[in-house]
């Protein structure tokens, strides 16, 4: 008989239960931060239907970029990511949430591209939606960006030094409308900004004047020179957009938030964005490439409600920075979760271990027993010493007959007898 | 343009955030139970190779019980249970495990069967595994059971009074052993006692007898009422699963788990179990079904090491249970997650009573801002009353004048200016 492979699929991650342990920490500190700022958990389906997941009517491409499959007559898919699962449970709830509500996912998410190195085909996103009816201020923008920072502030282990890039699609698509680009100029120009960093600066700037025309080519082009605020008193609709950001950003200063940086060259692509966008990058680790982003949409639900439902969210991509903060860490603080291991002499001591091991727990101990009482004491305690524990707790025949148990302090070797009692005490004052 | 369906596909379940934030109490607390019994938490992929999924060559069928799908010439499919990917997982990390070793599991889990009422297509269970190589006493099949009974005690509201019937393959292997019964009776036999419960008693007696013949059937009747013990002394095998069996009801009597039943009745289907067996049953809602249940599997890992891991596992069906219990219960209790709303006269206020803010939250108190301040107060104090939040707190031009803030107490309308200082200690003395 062949055996089956053990390794899972290329592009799934599975983590040894230490690098489990830190990983399950850091997502705990996540998950308090945004329960502080009242973010709701949600937990929606991993399947979809597959109308939800794209609007695409040619399947042949969305297919390789996701899982799809067909059940019945019914087309479906795994998530990609957490926006698509929102928009279709806030239109489906609208009468059941509070706005402007504000929703927490922490899930994983599927991409069916073809596996290479740091590319996950499963991996988890932390989301953080604000979603408002008709309207929503700018200051929560400014609220979810401190949130993050936050979060990225308290897990430097993962995150390191971060910046995170503040930009505006309002003001580019104000100005845009102010300078009189047609709507192929706009699409050049805005992906030309998109690109600002990675293109060479001499090709970017011919660029922008080819695609937009001398004149408003090197108008754009002093946006990134000279600033934002000069365009102030133009249009009445660019002031708005010029005021929402000088806003955002004074916010952002007053609360402290050192890494909001202003740069207009921050896009986040051609999608459904249209308001402020953010991207945070790792000083510390540019390998891991961005860590997060998000902004603001005008029209969430617009492809299952005729409601407008404006959202501003952000999603922390935790994958890549978790397990490359795992290839780097000293694991050592994360080796061990067990407090006592409970060692056994003999067949007729364990219904009275049993009872100290319910105690302990009981008391928020994690107790672990060794229960192969036929195996020679050596073993239990060579199991006791492979498991890191800071105590061990020996019941024998003495120990069940005098109604006490012995202690022994892994670290020194000292072992006592002592009353369950005062066990506890010993374990408990050692944190 | 159509507007998109907004209900999640059948037999996918999706809450509300009160609900969830129920679903996560209870999911917590069993967590908690599990971690204080040093189980340690993995976290597999959902996808598998098919290859890993199924022993079946004849995909047709097994295709229609699960989600499969093909990448590139790779057939892979949706997890269904906990314990393939665990069994694969663990032979493929053997050396970096401590055996025994204990881990646990809670993720979703995917059938692909056509949905019906109270069957769910993606669901969550809860496993607990402990692993031994080359033996595991019974006595860690009690441990488990006692866990178990833990976590049905701990969460009322929703598994109820509840029983854990236990049975035994061993003795039933061996009795078939002792008895001389061929492989095809065995069979024969061992549906009959699964099914004991389903059949009219003449029909499932008639049945026995005709499947084992008169004497033999006579004997395997007996068993359900004169018991087993009386069959000590034919047969070593025979002895030791009944001494085994003895034991685990004693360790379990003497651990004080009232719920535990011998019920030799307790087969858990034809599957890989081959040692103790036990399943759980809610008296209270007993529509529920089996709410739990697991055994002991004398080789875990077969098809993918050689290595013999013997395993003592249970899986507690939470989806239809937690499910079940929204339906009965009142969520009051669970209807606010929130301690104060921030409510924002002007936006000059903005910048302090974001101050304000990150203070209470650091404090640990749950806040949530209003920050739409160009509506009018009305609405924000209509918001403070639809998230049931203890206080809300204004700010205004006097309060950053001043310094200070107004807390006001949602539940007897009091309004008094304070020191933020003093607001944190009224919303913390509150709790």
């Amino acid at each position: 008989m062949n055996l089956k492979p053990t390794a899972p699929l290329g592009g799934f991650v599975e983590l040894l239960p230490a690098q489990q342990r830190f990983v399950d920490a850091s997502i705990e500190t996540m998950r308090d931060i945004a329960r502080r700022a009242g973010f709701e958990h949600i937990d929606l389906p991993a399947i979809e239907r597959a109308e939800v997941l794209t609007d695409e009517t040619d399947w042949s491409e969305t297919a390789t970029q996701m899982f799809l499959f067909q059940k019945g007559d019914t087309k479906m898919g795994l998530r990609y990511d957490g926006t698509v699962g929102l928009a279709r449970f806030v239109a489906g709830n609208m009468n059941d949430l509070n706005f402007p509500c504000r929703l927490t996912q922490f899930s994983k998410r599927y991409r069916g591209e073809r596996p290479q190195k740091g590319r996950y085909r499963e991996f988890y996103q932390m989301d953080f939606d604000i979603l408002g009816i008709g309207g929503l201020s700018a200051n929560y923008d400014a609220e979810i960006i401190k949130l993050v920072a936050d979060i990225y502030k308290a897990l430097p282990e993962v995150f390191g030094e971060y910046v995170i890039n503040i930009g505006s699609r309002t003001f580019w698509n104000e100005l845009a409308k102010y300078l009189g680009l047609t709507k192929d100029q706009i699409e050049k120009v805005f992906v030309l900004i998109d690109r600002r960093l990675k293109l060479e600066a001499e090709d970017w700037k011919n660029g922008m004047t080819e695609a937009a025309g001398n004149e408003n080519g090197a108008i754009i082009l002093s946006v990134f020179s000279d600033g934002y605020e000069k365009f102030m008193g133009k249009a009445p609709k660019l002031d708005r957009a010029i005021t929402e950001l000088k806003e955002v950003m004074a916010l952002l200063d007053s609360m402290g938030v050192k890494a909001a940086k202003l740069d207009l060259g921050t896009m986040r692509g051609l999608g459904y964005y249209d308001g402020i966008v953010y991207e945070a990058i790792s000083m510390t680790y540019p390998e891991l490439g961005s860590i997060g982003g998000g902004g603001r949409y005008g029209n969430l639900v617009g492809r299952f409600s005729k409601t407008q439902i404006i959202g501003s969210g952000y999603a922390i991509g935790t994958n890549r920075a978790l397990i490359t903060a795992l290839e780097r860490m000293d694991l050592s603080r994360y080796k061990t979760a067990v407090d006592v291991a409970v060692l056994i002499i003999g067949q007729e001591s364990v219904a009275y271990a049993m009872k100290i091991l319910s105690e302990l727990r009981d008391n928020d101990i994690v107790a672990v027993p060794y229960l192969d009482v036929d195996k020679k004491f050596k073993n239990q305690m060579e199991f006791a010493d492979k498991i890191n524990c800071k105590f061990s707790i020996i019941i024998g025949e003495d120990e069940v007959k005098s109604n006490t148990l012995t202690i022994k302090d892994m670290a020194s070797g000292e072992q006592k007898q002592a009353t369950l009692s005062k066990a506890i005490n010993v374990v408990k004052s050692d944190r």
